[in-house]
């Protein structure tokens, strides 16, 4: 019951610090014979990586994944695949200002309070480089769920909010998502985006976003009830991702301002398949998948590294201000996409493989 | 790893359908020697109960908890609680004419789709009549948190929200909870509540809500990073109840709006003690309680079963109209209050023995 | 992560006290669609049930079992079956001799140091009392291997040794197992037993025995190296049963005589389909089936409830002996050929459901 | 639930197969503020390493553990440990003879039936090569119940038994153990071993053996009832180790030549304390440590990689013969010794942790 592994039939332990020798995960209860090599994760975590743009962090990790077991000639055998990623930019001394600071809005105090010890460099295990192997493993995910559900699926993940400024669900575009250093899926509020977080940057401030998982293709029947609930294992999987505050499925919170009426999903046959007439839902009912399309949203709080000081404590218990410095991202948010499509990758195959 | 059980170190089985037996649940992981008697938990089970009022259902049901082990001479023994609540009113007759149909909003396409069978009695397993067990185990929880705490907790739910109606949290009055209906804490909004609800019936429909618990005097340190973290595993236990649609931890998806600078929670001394000046985050940080009141907030969609004839199909795959008539919540938000105090009582109970 | 829990898939929690109002087990992981009564699971109860012969204990126990979810007009719904046997025959004033006193070789004084609490009453729940309900899921675990093995297995479980008084395995006859109260499968021998035990129980003292229990009708593939091997939780299962001291699996313990030469389990093959020669590993390789009989031996030790006295201590430290009056088999591990085949068969469905 | 970990609280997940690019574990649950350098599990690993004597096999393995996260500036910080060994000699062309063929008596045949797939190179994840990474994880245990229990306790392996001749119990010397290549504690029984393993390597054949292990200094108190009792996670521990086909607790199988009043482990007084007179039951009493010392007994079968030719099959299900050349352990007992300790270490670490 290591409280640092998800999942129960697919399911992956992660390991390693920020700025320690490397990081991994180790992941289990993958059936043999899925063809599976690098390459298969390492577009993922090019994906997450940062240092790409100038709307994300510019330290430097070249993020480079390494199967070390559980792969033969190419092909899964079905036992643990050990996945690792070595630390190359390990600039600790970078953190030696903040030996004993706590960071407001971090981990650094409940860590401190609850470990009794303190790993100042980069937040140590609380840092966000942990969901590089998170991205990893929903590498495998994806071919676990290629195999099972002979490869219709498809998962996007896109921002549609960075601050106060929202997409507009109608000019939706898929395609545009790959091509924008925001994950952005509406071509016309990307220059509003990038003066938004230039300018957050430059007082010495930050913001936070929403970004929505959607997934495509995956079949009726996926969540078992009552606590293994589809939207459950969601809620969970999403809220584990660092900084995340809120998560919804479907029309999640705004489903309250509608009635019965207007929010019951209506059925009719379609093609003589069973088919809804809409998807307030989200795609999960009792739990359950309808054979919709999945719908989650999470968002994410403002980064909390920013220049702009901030009252704070250090490991003396005295009162001090600090102002971090460094590469930070003005908006998580942007990155927390990769990671988002992730854990809904390998949740939907840890239920894949339970609904027998 | 029962589909039907949550928790780790303090955990719970529930099981039984609407319109069964009975409905019971298992506890294990409650240590010895902590006094319990049936009392302690049937005032839980009294506030969640329906027929009380006439904003909730009419159905009738005494659901008088029965200890039947785990206690000896008035004292737990460290060995599973088994809780029982015997159906009284099964009335399954009344479910002949929806014995076959789909109702819309429900799990009972779900359910059908991937079990192969169907107890359509009032929704069977699927029904929110789960949720007494779940009061149930929470008055054990508390017990158990009483226990290791000494007493100083205070776990408060209210209803912040009913369709497009807030509260004015400004107004706030934990007395004012426990003296009317809905467990509203704003006197001002209580009028306007009872006439939205009145009239969601009168029209055939109903409304959704918002759910707000809060947890005062749970020490740092519970939670464990990474996957078991304090809020993921409350956004599971909460997402994990009928109806809800969504969960938000401290400020949640309203941080989006806000800046790193407005956002961080700073931290000064007072008393000789680390005091942080407010409490956007929740009284969590890195997924580990800070020491403050923990906020949490869920939402409620409207209740599916509804006079409004929907669109909706039969076992046949027959394209159908249902109209449910019956006894039915206009908005379950009201008694998913004692449901989420609960699942907030037992997500703490366990990670307060998780935390040595 | 309940510690009376067993099983992943196929999982179950039992619960209560010798001497409580009842007992009773929460069975999950259970397909839908099975048929399952009562009746199903009774006949395997009455097999274990006490008062049945003078070689037993004279507790009359009408252990009636009754499942009160989880099946739905005859068939299994895939949600948790609740079963519930109610205590009859409780007799605890029997017990106010012993009620500061720990017998010595029972778990009295452990539960008490551990639990700081102490139920008197025949054991509490650390008596053999809960095999019963191991029993009863044992008999679910029948209709699962059932419905997905089509019908094709066989569980015989038998006692094949009792103090010194071993069988001859030349002489084993399965018909002969139901017809005699020892599940003794050597006619031969039966009578020397008789004696054996008449003459244990006249002399205030009790006997050992070993058990053996073969599974005919497995697929190959069972198991999941490395620690949930097939042998592995076998030995846990077993281990877990009341009095038990020692666990084997084929040849076991004799294995060691052997050499390397004569061990092995050579292959050939035999109607185009692969055959061992011999099956030394009791149908296990590597922890997993391999399509052989499953052969698990274990040993329980001399009943420690007996009438010779025996020096203890109270609860209070002083130095006291003890004669154990009332109704006491002189050898539990008659009654324990039931419990053995019941942990069999819920082993063997679980990983039956794990290999998919 | 992956099954490549054990351990509730205090839990390990193994990776990697023989000749794959290295092996490792994540060590998770392991309070904070513990000392660990790579030394204190190396001198563990160094006591498994084959090619140590002639008496083991002479492959070369310098096994070396590096530590890779979860400690900082020497104390653990409570997060995942992850630990690898990197494997230099991987001669897997050694293995081209075997590509195909079924080593009978291994776990060649069920591994390639239940997952389709065969890594022929020296077995694969099924080597006992993954051992090493329990004896690592085993070195991480005692810190933590050093830690736990101010450093009272005493874990003792031995080889009590080869082939068939057993160790005289009344020269058992605890010093005499580590100044002799088989864990021997009757140094008058030495060269008698020494003689029938060197002749069983003549002779192309192999021995098993019987290990004992011995825990001095346990509280009373740990294992939790009624399924993850002490003996049965014991049991399941050693039963997981490759080879093993059997174990004991205490008197184990002798107990079923005893009688209840020989075998009743009687109470007294001693210096104000609970006093055992003797420990027939192995120091676990009802599943829970009794404070005595705790002995488990395993046996281990003779290994199957011999030259004697014997009967087995291809992968093309073609009859052939096998003789297994290479460096092979006449009797894999003597390596088993420090495996079986960690598997004690591990276990009882687990336990301690969860009786809080």
């Amino acid at each position: 019951m290591s409280s640092n592994t998800i999942g129960k039939i697919f399911s992956f332990t992660t390991w390693g610090e920020s700025h320690g020798k490397a990081i991994g995960c180790v992941v289990d209860g993958t059936p043999s014979n899925i063809p599976l090599i690098e390459k298969d994760l390492q577009k993922y975590l090019d994906k997450r990586r940062p240092g790409q743009s100038k709307y994300t962090t510019q330290r430097s990790e070249s993020d480079h994944v390494e199967i070390l077991s559980g792969v033969f000639n190419g092909l899964t055998t079905g036992h643990p695949i050990s996945l690792i990623v070595k630390n190359r930019d390990q600039r600790s001394k970078d953190y030696n200002d903040i030996k004993d600071i706590f960071r407001p809005g971090h981990a650094d105090y409940t860590y401190w309070a609850k470990y009794g010890i303190r790993d100042y460099r980069g937040g140590g295990r609380s840092s966000a480089r942990e969901t590089a192997m998170r991205v990893a493993a929903g590498g495998i995910a994806r071919k676990v769920l290629e195999h099972k559900l002979n490869n219709v699926f498809k998962i996007t993940g896109a921002l549609v909010q960075v601050g106060e400024s929202k997409i507009n669900y109608e000019k939706w575009d898929d395609k545009f998502i790959e091509k924008n250093d925001f994950f952005c899926p509406d071509k016309n509020i990307l220059k509003t985006w990038e003066k938004m977080i230039v300018s957050a940057r430059k007082n010495g401030s930050s913001l936070g976003a929403i970004i929505e998982i959607r997934c495509k293709g995956m079949p009726v029947g996926l969540g078992e009830p009552v606590y293994d609930k589809l939207d459950a294992d969601l809620a969970k999987a999403m809220m584990s991702i660092n900084a995340v505050k809120g998560v919804e499925i479907g029309n999640g919170f705004k489903s309250v301002m509608e009635t019965g009426v207007s929010n019951i999903d209506e059925m009719r046959i379609k093609n003589g398949k069973p088919e809804f007439l809409s998807n307030n839902n989200g795609g999960i009912l009792g739990g359950i998948s309808t054979g919709q399309d999945i719908i989650v949203r999470f968002c994410v709080k403002p980064t909390s590294s920013i220049l702009t000081p901030r009252k704070t404590l250090n490991t003396d218990l005295k009162e001090i201000e600090i102002s971090t410095k460094g590469r930070h991202d003005p908006c998580v948010g942007i990155r927390a996409v990769p990671v988002g499509e992730a854990m809904m990758a390998t949740t939907l195959a840890d239920h894949c493989l339970r609904y027998i």
